[in-house]
């Protein structure tokens, strides 16, 4: 199919797919003539991901490149897994004053969690430390950092169920497709449940609490 | 406090106080002289919140200055919440053409839940809409908007144990930012531990796993 062709099919603009061709994010079409080139199925399945990444997963444009990079390499699926997690990780903000001791109380979190395969690297664990890091640092509203615990449970039921139900049937990047798309897409579903079910569940306490 | 202290105290730079005070998110402080405004622990505190919401929330300044309106109106602590609920909330995506369907199905999941204290209005029903519309509109790797069923039962748990938890000492301003932070933090670490869950659950299943 034509790049036009390619960008109804998809939903993606003209514009945004010659964009993605100048990154090396999209393969390169099989160019038939000067003025034509031609765009198959995988073009239409690597928009799909892109797209969802972008709209959904607000993914900058380095992660969208070690993602992809990720899915051409070799290695187990595992470890794609692995490199599509630090690609999906947000940049850890710069460290504070007491950040070694928040990383030392995060890499026990991941410990007691039973964690023992995540990297010693894995970007996300100095996200969890800037987050404690935080969490101990609010002067007017301080949290304890125990109340993390049963978010733990939850996510370790969430990530069971997740990987679990990944279809067998796939391919290496299919599991990967589908793997982010869960991650990004029941992120976001969850939050916004999450948000409903506190109006709804406030309602119970402080339906008539007027309280200065 | 002068400003500089007061930016001292809350690590928040004298440039983005005063935008705070242009933009009325911060009440201006005491004028005791032409050159001299003095500010008290109200400031120190609503900066507090307003660097949370900045940093960990990435809430745009329109909603920032939703909630700061909603702190400050009387109404019951329910209400407020609401308020608040729809200032976290993004703004939902544009409706494609099953939204209508869409929007069905997320009322039907919400009154199936038994939220049945959620605003016809609120935000949060057309995000749902929206992200069920999009899950069912992959091509390439579909989802069943059955599957949000788990997370519902899951969001349900989450708040309860936070809305339960909330300090009852506190005033209403004060309520309203331990749930903020609450529900701004904890969505930052339930991504961050679900990601690390994730990594270590993938091992269980695809260590050796090579496939093309």
């Amino acid at each position: 199919m034509r790049i036009s062709e390619l960008s109804e099919r998809t939903g993606v603009p003209v514009p945004t797919i010659k964009y993605y061709l100048r990154e090396g994010l999209l393969p390169e079409g099989d160019k038939r003539t000067p003025r034509l080139t031609e765009y198959d199925d995988r073009h239409v399945r690597r928009l799909g991901l892109l797209r969802v990444l972008r709209d959904v997963g607000d993914v900058p444009v380095e992660g969208l490149k070690r993602l992809v990079a990720a899915a051409e390499t070799r290695g187990t699926v595992h470890d794609l897994f692995a490199v599509a997690a630090d690609a999906l990780a947000p940049t850890p903000p710069a460290p504070g004053p007491g950040r070694a001791e928040t990383r030392a109380m995060a890499d026990a979190i991941i410990a007691h969690a039973g964690w023992d395969r995540v990297r010693e690297d894995s970007v996300d664990r100095d996200n969890l430390a800037a987050t404690l890091e935080m969490v101990g640092s609010f002067d007017t509203h301080p949290r304890d950092p125990a109340e993390i615990a049963p978010y733990v449970a939850m996510a370790d039921r969430l990530a069971r169920h997740e990987i679990a139900n990944l279809d067998d049937h796939k391919d290496r990047v299919g599991l990967l497709e589908e793997m982010i798309v869960g991650q990004v897409v029941f992120a976001s579903v969850l939050t916004t449940l999450r948000r409903l079910a506190e109006e709804h569940h406030s309602h119970e306490r402080f339906a008539e609490d007027q309280r200065d």
